[in-house]
């Protein structure tokens, strides 16, 4: 059970019903960090990063809707989005992503746990400064969600096909006004 | 130096000059959270929680800037918020915000270490579910705020009383329209 009195509907959009006024600008930042096509990180590659730092911080809810977005745009599994998250270094994404996901890996220990040499490390393998800056971003952004569905202790459905099945309507739709009571 | 080339302002007005579209939702957030008035905890009250938050990730800024804030909303001045942020309990503030306070510490630390008897001790002290929910997403938003802020090494002013004088600025303008380059 919740730790407060919320709308009976899972993961985030219990305290985003709760409270429309903090979800408006919530989903805003989704929609420009993981949605918008002004960004040379494809929607799979922002979701993965997403999905990977949810896994870090272990909440089941947002490492699943975004591990299933991140598969959706990306053409793959569970399985293989289990991979990334378990151990990208040994998958066959690009070098790039690698160096991303490893800076990732650091924001969301603590901002200072980014070195000078992973930056040096995800240039010289071509990321952008705005690469760079939307991947410190969506790995901040996601120690916000992540910490925002389990410290009010929300509820989130088990079979983690019920995901796999959304991604689709909700790589449709984006994060800005849809129905939170869907 | 900053890990990527922002524009030269202190703190998180670099990347948030850097990326105006994230920084919109961001600031609307913040004001939306630590300044709209329908809300029963203070002004002074939220952004203590932020500041806390901020010196529990060790952000040397934002725990100044929000610090700075909550002095002067509350006013008090940098000693008694510093005596805040290092032993909460034995400072005199109320005994729910010291129940609040307790569950923004679980917070940073992450969503799970938010315990139920935690909320139940907040609950019979007063605290209502608006303003759980809210101090659980302020707290939450901050290790996502100082991460953004550290995980792009960005500099800021040593000098604590720059952050002071600012404070009554920031006060009347709020986080939203102002002027990044001022």
């Amino acid at each position: 059970m919740a730790h407060i009195n919320l709308p009976d509907l899972p993961g985030i959009r219990g305290p985003m019903a709760f409270s429309p006024a903090t979800a408006k600008p919530l989903n805003e930042l989704a929609e420009m960090l993981l949605r918008n096509d002004n960004n040379s990180l494809s929607r799979g590659e922002r979701e993965l990063i997403g999905a990977y730092v949810s896994s870090l911080n272990d909440c089941f809810f947002c490492q699943n809707v975004h591990g299933a977005l991140a598969g959706h745009y990306l053409n793959c599994g569970i399985p293989e989005i289990d991979a990334i998250k378990k151990d990208y270094a040994s998958t066959d994404i690009s070098d790039k992503m690698k160096s991303l996901l490893s800076i990732a890996a650091s924001v969301q220990k603590g901002g200072k746990y980014v070195k000078k040499e992973q930056i040096e490390a995800a240039k010289k393998l071509g990321a952008s400064d705005k690469e760079i800056h939307d991947t410190v971003l969506i790995a901040a952004a996601f120690c916000m969600f992540n910490r925002y569905v389990d410290g009010l202790a929300t509820w989130a459905p088990e079979d983690r096909n019920y995901y796999v099945n959304r991604a689709p309507q909700r790589a449709e739709e984006g994060y800005i006004d849809f129905d939170l009571y869907k």
